[in-house]
């Protein structure tokens, strides 16, 4: 956007509705001058106009709009089921698991059930590389241990959570509360992927109306 | 929305700018009825109100407005430079590679260049279990071929490329056009993951305006 045409926006909200003229009048333009920068604002939908009443401002802009979408879907709302293995359970068992639930991720739970641990298939490609006894290493070997996990609360925006996917470079975060006997141990409530949110990006660019 | 909430809309899109006085008028109703639904469609921002001009309608729906900005993302802008291996190599030397590279899929691609087949990390962890000579078995065996492989086109929209990715529950899409010298090979020119369009979900939330 040109500096004119964001200050013919800038009138327009302060002053709206109002006439082609009467913009041109406050800028010292000519009618004639603006009119290109005028076609451009309505076509790109910043202004509409309407005859005899004038430009007014045709609501909030674009980002605005999605920016203020995606804060709004909460992890709640589209958390997927959590896989779990026990502590206890071999590598071999894990892997298991992990070809029939067809995850990326397992989450490893305590005796209590309350979340231990992280593992990605690619830690279990690392373990399986020359290693024959899979059945007999167990997982807590070789998965991410508590607390160096990076997990999200229920009420956060699916936002804030692909955020931490990007910006800590992982597949799958685990979505956890506190437990209510023991506010140190995490209950394990569902799990937000990059397959979760792709599914999000999708669910958006289908809906044309809320 | 209420059937006399979707009327308000109608008649302040018809005839706004329009006071709250002139739409209960013409519903013959009393201004103090609508109050609720203006309010209503105030804040939800389908309305907006300014004082002594009345209700305007405040723009395209949020829906469509989100609809139109992600199928405008195109695959060409977004796309990942493909990670790939030559036909001839190990399943070993894919891994290897796997682990270098940091990604989840693999391109095969024949000795001309082109695209040959797909290998994921699920089918490099199935192939490295139990087996101890990865170093002699070549890539190609496992892999998933052409043409049975979902690709997607430069000029798609990131929304199909997502679309993709969950309805043939992959984690990535190879970006093609067809070779010059031959058009029924494929060029590989980049790739599409759950990774793109996680970063592009938190772009779109990051930017307040376009």
């Amino acid at each position: 956007m040109t500096k004119r045409q964001e200050h013919i926006l800038q009138i327009v909200k302060d002053h709206g509705p109002i006439t082609g003229e009467q913009i041109a009048e406050r800028l010292h333009l000519t009618r004639a001058t603006l009119r290109p920068d005028l076609s451009i604002l309505t076509m790109s939908g910043y202004l509409d106009a309407r005859p005899r009443v004038g430009y007014f401002y045709a609501g909030k802009q674009a980002g605005t709009v999605i920016s203020e979408r995606l804060h709004k879907m909460l992890v709640n709302d589209y958390k997927a089921v959590p896989i779990v293995v026990q502590e206890n359970a071999s590598v071999y068992d894990a892997i298991v698991t992990l070809f029939l639930e067809d995850v990326g991720t397992l989450y490893v739970v305590n005796q209590k059930g309350y979340l231990a641990g992280v593992v990605s298939r690619k830690d279990l490609l690392r373990a399986s590389l020359g290693n024959k006894g899979l059945e007999g290493i167990p997982v807590s070997i070789i998965m991410t241990r508590m607390p160096n996990i990076v997990t999200c609360a229920p009420e956060e925006s699916l936002f804030m959570a692909a955020k931490k996917l990007i910006d800590f470079q992982i597949d799958s975060l685990p979505v956890v509360r506190p437990a209510e006997e023991d506010s140190r141990q995490s209950e394990l409530i569902g799990r937000v992927t990059k397959t979760t949110i792709a599914r999000a990006f999708v669910e958006l660019g289908s809906e044309p109306f809320l």
